[in-house]
Protein backbone atom coordinates (compact mmCIF):
# COMPACT_ATOMS: atom_id res chain seq x y z
CA UNK A 1 0.00 0.00 0.00
CA UNK A 2 1.47 3.22 -1.02
CA UNK A 3 0.11 6.59 0.79
CA UNK A 4 0.43 10.07 0.00
CA UNK A 5 -0.08 13.62 1.19
CA UNK A 6 -1.33 15.53 -1.69
CA UNK A 7 -2.42 19.00 -1.64
CA UNK A 8 -6.00 20.12 -2.75
CA UNK A 9 -7.28 23.52 -2.80
CA UNK A 10 -5.50 25.25 -0.13
CA UNK A 11 -5.51 22.18 2.42
CA UNK A 12 -3.77 18.47 2.24
CA UNK A 13 -5.52 15.00 2.50
CA UNK A 14 -4.33 12.00 3.52
CA UNK A 15 -4.28 9.35 -0.11
CA UNK A 16 -3.93 6.14 -0.85
CA UNK A 17 -2.72 5.57 -4.31
CA UNK A 18 -4.31 3.24 -6.75
CA UNK A 19 -2.86 2.03 -9.99
CA UNK A 20 -5.43 4.42 -11.86
CA UNK A 21 -5.05 7.12 -9.35
CA UNK A 22 -4.99 8.80 -5.53
CA UNK A 23 -8.28 7.97 -3.78
CA UNK A 24 -8.21 10.42 -0.38
CA UNK A 25 -8.62 8.34 2.72
CA UNK A 26 -9.43 11.66 4.73
CA UNK A 27 -8.14 15.64 5.04
CA UNK A 28 -4.62 16.34 7.05
CA UNK A 29 -1.46 14.15 6.22
CA UNK A 30 -0.50 10.95 6.28
CA UNK A 31 1.03 11.57 9.61
CA UNK A 32 -2.77 12.26 10.99
CA UNK A 33 -4.07 8.91 9.32
CA UNK A 34 -1.38 7.03 11.06
CA UNK A 35 -3.24 7.70 14.27
CA UNK A 36 -6.65 5.91 13.38
CA UNK A 37 -6.27 2.51 14.53
CA UNK A 38 -8.21 1.18 11.67
CA UNK A 39 -6.08 3.23 8.99
CA UNK A 40 -5.22 0.10 6.97
CA UNK A 41 -8.65 -0.87 6.91
CA UNK A 42 -9.53 3.22 6.10
CA UNK A 43 -7.28 3.04 2.95
CA UNK A 44 -8.02 -0.13 1.59
CA UNK A 45 -11.92 1.20 1.55
CA UNK A 46 -11.13 4.37 0.23
CA UNK A 47 -9.02 2.90 -2.78
CA UNK A 48 -12.32 0.96 -3.58
CA UNK A 49 -15.04 3.51 -2.93
CA UNK A 50 -13.94 7.06 -2.11
CA UNK A 51 -15.77 9.85 -3.89
CA UNK A 52 -13.05 11.94 -3.96
CA UNK A 53 -9.99 10.92 -5.84
CA UNK A 54 -7.23 12.66 -8.25
CA UNK A 55 -5.39 11.55 -11.20
CA UNK A 56 -1.54 10.96 -11.43
CA UNK A 57 -1.47 13.87 -13.27
CA UNK A 58 -3.38 16.29 -10.87
CA UNK A 59 -1.32 14.83 -7.77
CA UNK A 60 0.87 17.97 -5.92
CA UNK A 61 2.93 15.77 -3.33
CA UNK A 62 2.88 17.60 -0.02
CA UNK A 63 5.52 16.12 2.94
CA UNK A 64 3.98 13.18 4.75
CA UNK A 65 3.68 14.85 7.99
CA UNK A 66 2.59 18.32 7.88
CA UNK A 67 1.80 19.08 11.84
CA UNK A 68 4.21 19.13 14.28
CA UNK A 69 4.96 15.83 15.70
CA UNK A 70 8.30 14.38 16.56
CA UNK A 71 10.57 14.41 13.43
CA UNK A 72 14.24 13.08 14.46
CA UNK A 73 17.16 12.44 12.37
CA UNK A 74 20.38 10.38 12.96
CA UNK A 75 23.41 11.83 12.06
CA UNK A 76 27.32 9.26 11.11
CA UNK A 77 24.62 6.15 10.67
CA UNK A 78 26.30 4.91 7.22
CA UNK A 79 30.31 3.56 7.67
CA UNK A 80 31.17 5.21 4.91
CA UNK A 81 29.88 8.40 5.55
CA UNK A 82 31.04 8.54 9.20
CA UNK A 83 34.38 7.54 7.93
CA UNK A 84 34.72 10.46 5.10
CA UNK A 85 33.57 13.03 8.05
CA UNK A 86 36.72 12.21 9.37
CA UNK A 87 34.85 10.58 12.48
CA UNK A 88 34.93 6.97 14.07
CA UNK A 89 32.26 4.34 14.26
CA UNK A 90 30.17 5.41 17.33
CA UNK A 91 28.67 3.39 20.10
CA UNK A 92 25.54 5.75 19.92
CA UNK A 93 23.12 7.46 17.80
CA UNK A 94 23.91 10.59 16.88
CA UNK A 95 19.97 12.20 17.09
CA UNK A 96 18.54 15.78 16.03
CA UNK A 97 15.36 17.39 15.56
CA UNK A 98 13.56 18.61 13.01
CA UNK A 99 10.15 20.59 12.43
CA UNK A 100 6.82 20.13 10.28
CA UNK A 101 7.80 23.32 8.69
CA UNK A 102 11.41 22.02 7.86
CA UNK A 103 9.74 19.26 5.38
CA UNK A 104 8.60 19.85 1.71
CA UNK A 105 6.98 17.60 -1.20
CA UNK A 106 8.74 15.41 -3.40
CA UNK A 107 8.32 17.76 -6.37
CA UNK A 108 8.84 21.36 -4.46
CA UNK A 109 11.17 24.04 -5.27
CA UNK A 110 13.74 24.15 -2.50
CA UNK A 111 14.43 27.41 -1.38
CA UNK A 112 17.15 28.37 0.15
CA UNK A 113 18.40 31.97 1.28
CA UNK A 114 21.49 33.12 3.60
CA UNK A 115 23.46 30.37 2.82
CA UNK A 116 26.42 29.34 0.29
CA UNK A 117 27.08 25.97 1.60
CA UNK A 118 23.74 23.97 0.84
CA UNK A 119 24.63 20.15 0.52
CA UNK A 120 22.63 16.91 0.15
CA UNK A 121 21.94 14.08 2.24
CA UNK A 122 19.34 11.12 0.48
CA UNK A 123 18.19 9.52 3.10
CA UNK A 124 15.15 6.35 4.22
CA UNK A 125 12.94 7.78 6.36
CA UNK A 126 10.61 5.26 8.42
CA UNK A 127 7.50 6.19 9.74
CA UNK A 128 6.32 5.21 13.40
CA UNK A 129 3.01 2.91 13.09
CA UNK A 130 2.46 2.01 16.99
CA UNK A 131 2.94 3.89 20.27
CA UNK A 132 6.67 2.67 21.52
CA UNK A 133 7.78 3.00 25.30
CA UNK A 134 10.99 1.42 25.71
CA UNK A 135 10.96 -1.10 23.01
CA UNK A 136 12.84 -3.70 22.30
CA UNK A 137 14.28 -4.25 18.60
CA UNK A 138 11.20 -6.87 18.05
CA UNK A 139 8.52 -4.54 19.05
CA UNK A 140 10.31 -1.54 17.02
CA UNK A 141 10.39 -3.33 14.31
CA UNK A 142 6.78 -4.46 14.28
CA UNK A 143 6.12 -0.65 14.80
CA UNK A 144 7.89 0.48 11.49
CA UNK A 145 4.05 1.65 9.20
CA UNK A 146 6.21 2.33 6.33
CA UNK A 147 9.17 3.55 4.43
CA UNK A 148 9.88 6.61 2.10
CA UNK A 149 12.64 8.60 0.54
CA UNK A 150 13.81 12.34 2.43
CA UNK A 151 17.12 14.18 1.40
CA UNK A 152 18.04 15.91 4.73
CA UNK A 153 19.48 19.01 2.99
CA UNK A 154 21.60 20.78 4.87
CA UNK A 155 23.39 24.42 5.04
CA UNK A 156 26.82 23.47 6.35
CA UNK A 157 27.63 27.44 6.98
CA UNK A 158 25.04 27.43 9.66
CA UNK A 159 25.26 23.39 10.57
CA UNK A 160 28.64 24.70 11.55
CA UNK A 161 27.79 27.99 13.24
CA UNK A 162 27.76 26.27 16.64
CA UNK A 163 28.36 22.79 18.22
CA UNK A 164 24.36 21.97 17.92
CA UNK A 165 23.41 21.33 13.79
CA UNK A 166 19.78 21.75 14.24
CA UNK A 167 20.07 25.88 12.87
CA UNK A 168 21.79 24.11 9.32
CA UNK A 169 18.95 21.01 9.18
CA UNK A 170 15.52 22.94 10.06
CA UNK A 171 15.82 25.79 7.59
CA UNK A 172 12.07 26.38 6.16
CA UNK A 173 10.63 23.75 3.64
CA UNK A 174 14.35 22.30 2.22
CA UNK A 175 13.71 18.83 3.64
CA UNK A 176 11.91 16.78 0.94
CA UNK A 177 10.28 13.52 2.14
CA UNK A 178 7.66 11.43 0.09
CA UNK A 179 6.27 11.04 -2.44
CA UNK A 180 4.29 8.31 -0.58
CA UNK A 181 4.94 5.97 1.97
CA UNK A 182 5.41 2.40 1.00
CA UNK A 183 3.87 0.42 4.10
CA UNK A 184 6.44 -2.34 5.53
CA UNK A 185 3.80 -4.81 4.43
CA UNK A 186 5.19 -4.59 0.75
CA UNK A 187 8.52 -5.91 2.10
CA UNK A 188 10.45 -8.82 3.94
CA UNK A 189 11.62 -8.83 7.55
CA UNK A 190 14.51 -6.08 7.64
CA UNK A 191 14.46 -5.22 3.69
CA UNK A 192 18.13 -3.51 2.55
CA UNK A 193 17.37 -0.48 0.84
CA UNK A 194 19.67 1.47 -2.23
CA UNK A 195 19.58 5.19 -1.60
CA UNK A 196 20.86 7.29 -4.37
CA UNK A 197 21.38 10.74 -4.62
CA UNK A 198 22.10 12.88 -7.94
CA UNK A 199 22.55 16.39 -8.73
CA UNK A 200 21.95 17.21 -11.97
CA UNK A 201 21.37 13.69 -13.54
CA UNK A 202 25.03 12.87 -12.18
CA UNK A 203 25.06 9.90 -9.23
CA UNK A 204 26.71 11.60 -6.20
CA UNK A 205 25.63 9.44 -3.39
CA UNK A 206 25.03 5.82 -3.33
CA UNK A 207 24.94 3.32 -0.22
CA UNK A 208 22.73 0.39 0.75
CA UNK A 209 20.98 0.15 4.10
CA UNK A 210 22.77 -3.10 5.18
CA UNK A 211 26.10 -0.32 6.05
CA UNK A 212 23.50 1.45 8.88
CA UNK A 213 25.51 1.06 11.96
CA UNK A 214 22.19 1.24 13.92
CA UNK A 215 19.10 0.09 11.28
CA UNK A 216 15.45 1.33 11.89
CA UNK A 217 14.75 -0.71 14.35
CA UNK A 218 17.49 -0.12 16.72
CA UNK A 219 17.25 3.21 16.38
CA UNK A 220 13.49 2.90 17.14
CA UNK A 221 13.94 1.36 20.06
CA UNK A 222 16.80 3.44 20.83
CA UNK A 223 14.87 6.88 20.67
CA UNK A 224 11.80 4.92 22.76
CA UNK A 225 14.22 4.50 26.27
CA UNK A 226 13.70 8.53 26.49
CA UNK A 227 11.22 9.25 24.42
CA UNK A 228 7.88 7.88 23.37
CA UNK A 229 7.44 7.70 20.00
CA UNK A 230 3.67 7.40 18.70
CA UNK A 231 1.88 6.77 14.99
CA UNK A 232 2.90 9.19 12.52
CA UNK A 233 6.11 10.21 13.71
CA UNK A 234 9.28 10.27 11.31
CA UNK A 235 12.67 8.85 12.07
CA UNK A 236 15.45 9.98 9.39
CA UNK A 237 17.95 7.21 9.30
CA UNK A 238 21.25 9.25 8.04
CA UNK A 239 23.31 9.45 4.94
CA UNK A 240 25.38 7.28 3.16
CA UNK A 241 28.83 8.84 1.74
CA UNK A 242 29.26 11.25 -1.32
CA UNK A 243 27.81 14.21 0.37
CA UNK A 244 29.09 17.53 -0.91
CA UNK A 245 31.05 18.64 2.07
CA UNK A 246 33.01 15.61 1.96
CA UNK A 247 34.25 15.64 -1.22
CA UNK A 248 37.86 17.26 -2.15
CA UNK A 249 37.37 20.01 -3.19
CA UNK A 250 34.19 20.34 -1.14
CA UNK A 251 30.81 20.85 -3.59
CA UNK A 252 27.75 22.48 -2.52
CA UNK A 253 24.39 22.77 -4.67
CA UNK A 254 24.25 26.01 -6.78
CA UNK A 255 21.11 28.08 -7.83
CA UNK A 256 19.13 26.02 -10.39
CA UNK A 257 20.26 23.01 -9.97
CA UNK A 258 18.23 19.73 -9.75
CA UNK A 259 18.27 17.23 -6.72
CA UNK A 260 17.22 13.88 -7.44
CA UNK A 261 16.74 11.15 -4.25
CA UNK A 262 15.70 7.69 -5.16
CA UNK A 263 15.46 4.36 -3.18
CA UNK A 264 13.92 1.89 -5.80
CA UNK A 265 10.69 0.07 -4.66
CA UNK A 266 10.45 2.88 -2.57
CA UNK A 267 10.37 6.03 -4.67
CA UNK A 268 12.06 9.39 -6.10
CA UNK A 269 12.34 13.00 -5.00
CA UNK A 270 12.91 15.27 -7.96
CA UNK A 271 13.76 18.85 -6.39
CA UNK A 272 15.23 22.12 -8.00
CA UNK A 273 17.40 24.00 -5.91
CA UNK A 274 17.12 27.93 -5.65
CA UNK A 275 19.78 29.63 -3.74
CA UNK A 276 18.95 33.07 -3.18
CA UNK A 277 21.78 35.70 -4.67
CA UNK A 278 22.58 33.24 -7.58
CA UNK A 279 19.95 33.62 -10.96
CA UNK A 280 19.23 31.14 -12.90
CA UNK A 281 21.67 32.09 -15.94
CA UNK A 282 24.54 31.90 -14.18
CA UNK A 283 23.32 28.29 -13.00
CA UNK A 284 23.24 26.73 -16.40
CA UNK A 285 27.03 28.06 -16.51
CA UNK A 286 29.34 24.49 -16.50
CA UNK A 287 29.57 22.41 -13.60
CA UNK A 288 32.71 24.11 -12.59
CA UNK A 289 32.01 27.65 -13.39
CA UNK A 290 28.73 26.73 -11.46
CA UNK A 291 30.58 25.45 -7.99
CA UNK A 292 33.01 28.53 -8.50
CA UNK A 293 29.56 31.17 -8.33
CA UNK A 294 28.68 29.57 -4.98
CA UNK A 295 31.76 29.77 -3.50
CA UNK A 296 33.37 32.86 -4.69
CA UNK B 1 -1.88 39.08 33.33
CA UNK B 2 -0.98 35.70 34.06
CA UNK B 3 -2.21 32.07 31.84
CA UNK B 4 -1.69 29.16 33.05
CA UNK B 5 -2.27 25.49 31.49
CA UNK B 6 -4.21 22.99 34.25
CA UNK B 7 -5.02 20.01 34.33
CA UNK B 8 -9.05 19.40 34.73
CA UNK B 9 -10.22 15.52 34.69
CA UNK B 10 -8.59 14.30 31.84
CA UNK B 11 -7.85 17.08 30.39
CA UNK B 12 -6.03 20.27 29.91
CA UNK B 13 -7.36 23.93 29.73
CA UNK B 14 -5.88 26.98 29.39
CA UNK B 15 -6.74 29.56 32.55
CA UNK B 16 -6.31 33.06 33.05
CA UNK B 17 -5.29 33.71 36.99
CA UNK B 18 -7.66 35.98 38.87
CA UNK B 19 -6.66 37.33 42.77
CA UNK B 20 -9.07 34.86 44.09
CA UNK B 21 -9.35 32.00 41.46
CA UNK B 22 -8.33 30.50 37.82
CA UNK B 23 -10.59 31.01 35.20
CA UNK B 24 -10.89 28.62 32.25
CA UNK B 25 -10.29 30.63 28.78
CA UNK B 26 -10.78 27.66 26.20
CA UNK B 27 -9.45 23.86 26.23
CA UNK B 28 -6.24 22.99 25.33
CA UNK B 29 -3.09 24.83 26.42
CA UNK B 30 -1.75 28.39 26.78
CA UNK B 31 0.18 27.38 23.44
CA UNK B 32 -3.02 27.26 21.47
CA UNK B 33 -4.64 30.52 23.30
CA UNK B 34 -2.24 32.35 21.59
CA UNK B 35 -3.37 31.01 18.26
CA UNK B 36 -6.74 33.06 18.88
CA UNK B 37 -5.63 36.67 17.85
CA UNK B 38 -8.05 37.90 20.23
CA UNK B 39 -6.49 35.94 23.39
CA UNK B 40 -5.81 38.83 25.64
CA UNK B 41 -9.79 39.90 25.42
CA UNK B 42 -10.75 36.08 25.60
CA UNK B 43 -8.61 35.94 28.74
CA UNK B 44 -9.97 39.10 30.34
CA UNK B 45 -13.40 37.98 29.50
CA UNK B 46 -13.11 34.65 30.58
CA UNK B 47 -11.71 36.38 34.22
CA UNK B 48 -14.80 38.36 34.36
CA UNK B 49 -17.25 35.97 33.33
CA UNK B 50 -16.26 32.75 32.92
CA UNK B 51 -18.54 29.64 34.87
CA UNK B 52 -15.80 27.03 34.54
CA UNK B 53 -13.46 28.19 37.46
CA UNK B 54 -10.79 26.33 39.53
CA UNK B 55 -9.91 27.57 43.28
CA UNK B 56 -5.70 28.11 43.90
CA UNK B 57 -5.88 24.70 45.77
CA UNK B 58 -7.92 22.60 43.52
CA UNK B 59 -4.89 24.12 40.63
CA UNK B 60 -2.80 21.38 38.80
CA UNK B 61 -0.03 22.76 36.64
CA UNK B 62 0.62 21.17 33.14
CA UNK B 63 3.32 22.46 31.07
CA UNK B 64 2.40 25.74 29.35
CA UNK B 65 2.97 23.90 26.00
CA UNK B 66 0.95 20.10 25.75
CA UNK B 67 1.20 19.82 21.96
CA UNK B 68 4.01 19.51 19.59
CA UNK B 69 4.85 22.99 18.31
CA UNK B 70 8.85 24.44 18.11
CA UNK B 71 10.60 24.59 21.44
CA UNK B 72 13.28 26.02 20.41
CA UNK B 73 16.90 25.84 23.11
CA UNK B 74 19.11 28.16 23.48
CA UNK B 75 22.72 26.73 25.06
CA UNK B 76 25.78 28.56 26.22
CA UNK B 77 23.42 31.91 26.58
CA UNK B 78 25.12 33.82 30.07
CA UNK B 79 28.81 34.92 30.28
CA UNK B 80 29.36 33.16 32.97
CA UNK B 81 28.07 29.49 32.30
CA UNK B 82 29.90 29.75 29.23
CA UNK B 83 33.30 30.06 30.90
CA UNK B 84 32.13 27.27 33.68
CA UNK B 85 31.92 24.90 30.67
CA UNK B 86 35.33 25.98 29.43
CA UNK B 87 33.94 27.89 26.49
CA UNK B 88 34.53 31.09 24.22
CA UNK B 89 31.68 33.94 23.50
CA UNK B 90 29.82 32.81 20.79
CA UNK B 91 28.89 34.94 17.69
CA UNK B 92 26.03 32.91 16.97
CA UNK B 93 23.07 31.33 19.51
CA UNK B 94 23.64 27.45 19.52
CA UNK B 95 20.30 25.79 19.30
CA UNK B 96 18.05 22.72 19.87
CA UNK B 97 15.11 21.57 19.84
CA UNK B 98 12.34 20.03 22.58
CA UNK B 99 9.68 17.90 22.23
CA UNK B 100 6.03 18.87 24.11
CA UNK B 101 6.78 15.50 25.62
CA UNK B 102 9.70 16.50 27.18
CA UNK B 103 7.79 19.17 29.18
CA UNK B 104 6.26 18.37 32.50
CA UNK B 105 4.15 20.99 35.07
CA UNK B 106 5.43 23.12 37.76
CA UNK B 107 5.05 21.22 40.44
CA UNK B 108 5.29 17.69 38.99
CA UNK B 109 7.56 14.94 40.05
CA UNK B 110 10.46 14.54 37.70
CA UNK B 111 10.98 10.80 37.16
CA UNK B 112 14.68 9.98 35.10
CA UNK B 113 15.39 6.06 34.70
CA UNK B 114 19.06 4.96 33.18
CA UNK B 115 20.76 8.09 33.53
CA UNK B 116 23.18 8.86 36.45
CA UNK B 117 24.22 12.48 35.78
CA UNK B 118 20.75 14.53 36.24
CA UNK B 119 21.57 18.28 35.99
CA UNK B 120 19.66 21.34 36.70
CA UNK B 121 19.19 24.33 34.24
CA UNK B 122 17.10 26.96 35.06
CA UNK B 123 16.26 29.38 32.66
CA UNK B 124 13.88 31.83 31.29
CA UNK B 125 11.51 30.54 28.96
CA UNK B 126 9.48 32.87 26.30
CA UNK B 127 6.67 32.25 24.49
CA UNK B 128 5.78 33.63 20.95
CA UNK B 129 2.59 35.80 20.24
CA UNK B 130 2.31 36.24 16.72
CA UNK B 131 3.95 35.45 13.91
CA UNK B 132 7.71 35.90 12.96
CA UNK B 133 9.49 35.40 9.47
CA UNK B 134 13.05 36.89 8.99
CA UNK B 135 12.12 39.77 12.03
CA UNK B 136 14.40 42.24 13.03
CA UNK B 137 14.52 42.34 16.74
CA UNK B 138 12.06 45.31 17.50
CA UNK B 139 9.22 42.74 15.51
CA UNK B 140 10.84 40.37 17.69
CA UNK B 141 10.30 41.99 20.54
CA UNK B 142 6.84 43.07 20.36
CA UNK B 143 6.78 39.10 19.44
CA UNK B 144 6.79 37.99 22.85
CA UNK B 145 3.67 37.12 23.98
CA UNK B 146 5.14 36.65 27.66
CA UNK B 147 7.53 34.79 30.12
CA UNK B 148 7.83 31.86 32.31
CA UNK B 149 10.35 29.72 34.31
CA UNK B 150 11.63 27.11 32.93
CA UNK B 151 14.53 23.82 34.29
CA UNK B 152 16.02 22.27 31.38
CA UNK B 153 16.96 19.18 33.26
CA UNK B 154 19.60 17.59 31.16
CA UNK B 155 20.69 14.07 31.73
CA UNK B 156 24.75 14.69 30.97
CA UNK B 157 25.71 11.34 30.29
CA UNK B 158 23.44 10.96 27.65
CA UNK B 159 23.72 13.90 26.87
CA UNK B 160 27.78 13.93 26.03
CA UNK B 161 26.90 10.22 24.14
CA UNK B 162 27.13 12.18 20.67
CA UNK B 163 28.46 15.63 19.67
CA UNK B 164 24.48 15.92 19.75
CA UNK B 165 22.69 16.86 22.91
CA UNK B 166 18.95 16.09 22.04
CA UNK B 167 18.69 12.84 23.57
CA UNK B 168 20.26 14.32 27.20
CA UNK B 169 17.77 16.86 27.14
CA UNK B 170 14.51 15.17 25.60
CA UNK B 171 13.99 13.03 28.21
CA UNK B 172 9.78 12.51 28.39
CA UNK B 173 8.33 14.77 31.35
CA UNK B 174 11.59 16.36 32.62
CA UNK B 175 11.75 20.28 31.60
CA UNK B 176 9.11 22.07 33.89
CA UNK B 177 7.75 24.98 32.40
CA UNK B 178 5.39 27.16 34.29
CA UNK B 179 3.82 27.45 36.65
CA UNK B 180 2.27 30.41 35.22
CA UNK B 181 2.91 33.09 31.53
CA UNK B 182 3.32 36.31 32.85
CA UNK B 183 2.16 38.81 29.96
CA UNK B 184 4.54 40.75 28.27
CA UNK B 185 3.01 44.27 29.61
CA UNK B 186 3.35 43.27 32.89
CA UNK B 187 6.89 44.40 32.69
CA UNK B 188 8.91 47.68 30.87
CA UNK B 189 10.67 47.19 27.62
CA UNK B 190 13.90 44.57 27.47
CA UNK B 191 13.23 43.47 30.94
CA UNK B 192 15.59 42.19 33.20
CA UNK B 193 15.31 38.73 35.23
CA UNK B 194 16.86 36.87 38.24
CA UNK B 195 17.16 33.70 37.55
CA UNK B 196 17.59 31.28 40.48
CA UNK B 197 17.79 27.79 41.00
CA UNK B 198 17.57 25.68 44.24
CA UNK B 199 18.34 22.17 45.02
CA UNK B 200 17.22 21.23 48.54
CA UNK B 201 17.01 24.78 49.34
CA UNK B 202 20.81 25.38 49.15
CA UNK B 203 21.12 28.00 46.06
CA UNK B 204 23.30 26.47 42.89
CA UNK B 205 22.61 28.95 40.04
CA UNK B 206 21.41 32.83 40.18
CA UNK B 207 22.67 34.78 37.19
CA UNK B 208 20.50 38.28 35.55
CA UNK B 209 19.30 37.95 32.41
CA UNK B 210 21.32 41.15 31.80
CA UNK B 211 24.73 38.75 31.50
CA UNK B 212 22.56 37.11 28.07
CA UNK B 213 24.46 37.19 25.34
CA UNK B 214 21.51 36.89 22.99
CA UNK B 215 18.64 38.63 25.08
CA UNK B 216 15.10 37.06 24.53
CA UNK B 217 14.26 39.53 21.31
CA UNK B 218 17.73 38.81 19.46
CA UNK B 219 17.14 34.99 19.69
CA UNK B 220 13.82 35.40 18.53
CA UNK B 221 14.81 37.25 15.31
CA UNK B 222 17.95 35.28 14.94
CA UNK B 223 15.93 31.95 14.96
CA UNK B 224 13.38 33.53 12.59
CA UNK B 225 15.56 33.82 10.06
CA UNK B 226 15.44 30.13 9.27
CA UNK B 227 12.53 29.40 10.46
CA UNK B 228 9.15 31.10 11.06
CA UNK B 229 7.83 31.29 14.66
CA UNK B 230 4.15 31.05 15.26
CA UNK B 231 1.63 32.42 18.05
CA UNK B 232 2.70 29.44 21.20
CA UNK B 233 6.07 28.50 20.27
CA UNK B 234 8.72 28.47 23.47
CA UNK B 235 11.96 29.57 23.17
CA UNK B 236 14.11 28.71 26.69
CA UNK B 237 16.71 31.26 26.70
CA UNK B 238 19.58 29.20 28.51
CA UNK B 239 21.13 28.75 32.10
CA UNK B 240 23.11 30.85 33.70
CA UNK B 241 26.78 29.29 35.56
CA UNK B 242 26.25 26.70 38.64
CA UNK B 243 25.53 24.09 37.27
CA UNK B 244 26.21 20.80 38.63
CA UNK B 245 28.16 19.52 35.64
CA UNK B 246 30.64 23.19 35.94
CA UNK B 247 30.99 22.00 40.03
CA UNK B 248 34.69 21.02 41.07
CA UNK B 249 34.02 18.38 41.70
CA UNK B 250 30.97 17.86 39.70
CA UNK B 251 27.66 17.09 41.37
CA UNK B 252 24.16 15.62 39.84
CA UNK B 253 20.53 15.15 41.47
CA UNK B 254 19.94 12.12 43.91
CA UNK B 255 16.01 10.48 44.30
CA UNK B 256 14.54 12.11 46.72
CA UNK B 257 16.02 15.75 45.70
CA UNK B 258 13.74 18.76 45.26
CA UNK B 259 14.71 21.39 42.78
CA UNK B 260 13.12 25.33 43.02
CA UNK B 261 13.24 27.32 40.01
CA UNK B 262 12.60 31.48 40.55
CA UNK B 263 12.10 34.12 38.43
CA UNK B 264 10.57 36.55 41.12
CA UNK B 265 8.12 38.73 39.21
CA UNK B 266 7.30 35.68 37.27
CA UNK B 267 6.99 31.99 39.26
CA UNK B 268 8.39 29.59 40.90
CA UNK B 269 8.69 26.06 40.21
CA UNK B 270 9.13 23.43 42.74
CA UNK B 271 9.97 19.37 41.69
CA UNK B 272 10.82 16.33 43.45
CA UNK B 273 13.64 14.27 41.27
CA UNK B 274 13.15 10.70 41.44
CA UNK B 275 16.13 9.12 39.96
CA UNK B 276 15.34 5.21 39.46
CA UNK B 277 17.65 2.78 40.94
CA UNK B 278 17.99 4.57 44.26
CA UNK B 279 15.34 4.09 47.01
CA UNK B 280 14.17 7.46 48.69
CA UNK B 281 16.04 5.86 51.73
CA UNK B 282 18.80 6.47 50.40
CA UNK B 283 17.72 10.03 49.15
CA UNK B 284 17.29 11.49 52.93
CA UNK B 285 21.11 10.62 53.03
CA UNK B 286 23.31 13.95 53.27
CA UNK B 287 24.41 15.49 50.58
CA UNK B 288 27.62 14.13 49.83
CA UNK B 289 26.86 10.28 50.46
CA UNK B 290 23.31 10.82 48.14
CA UNK B 291 26.11 12.11 45.39
CA UNK B 292 28.29 9.10 46.46
CA UNK B 293 25.19 7.36 45.44
CA UNK B 294 24.46 8.49 42.43
CA UNK B 295 28.15 8.02 41.24
CA UNK B 296 29.06 4.41 42.82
Amino acid sequence: MKLATLHIRGKTVACVQTESDFAVVRDGDVSSLMEQPEWRSQAAKAAESSSRRLTHAEAVFAPLVTTDRKIICCGLNYADHISEMGRELPEHPTLFAKFADTLCGANDRIEVRASEKVDWEAELAVMVGSHLHEADEAEASAAIAGYAVANDVSMRDWQNRTTQWLQGKAFDATTPVGPVLVTADEFGEEPIFDVYCYVNDEQVQHGDTSRLVFPPAKLLAYVSTFTQLRPGDLILTGTPGGVGAGAKPPRFLADGDFLRTEIPGVGSLRNQVRVEGMTSEESCAPDLERRQLTHP
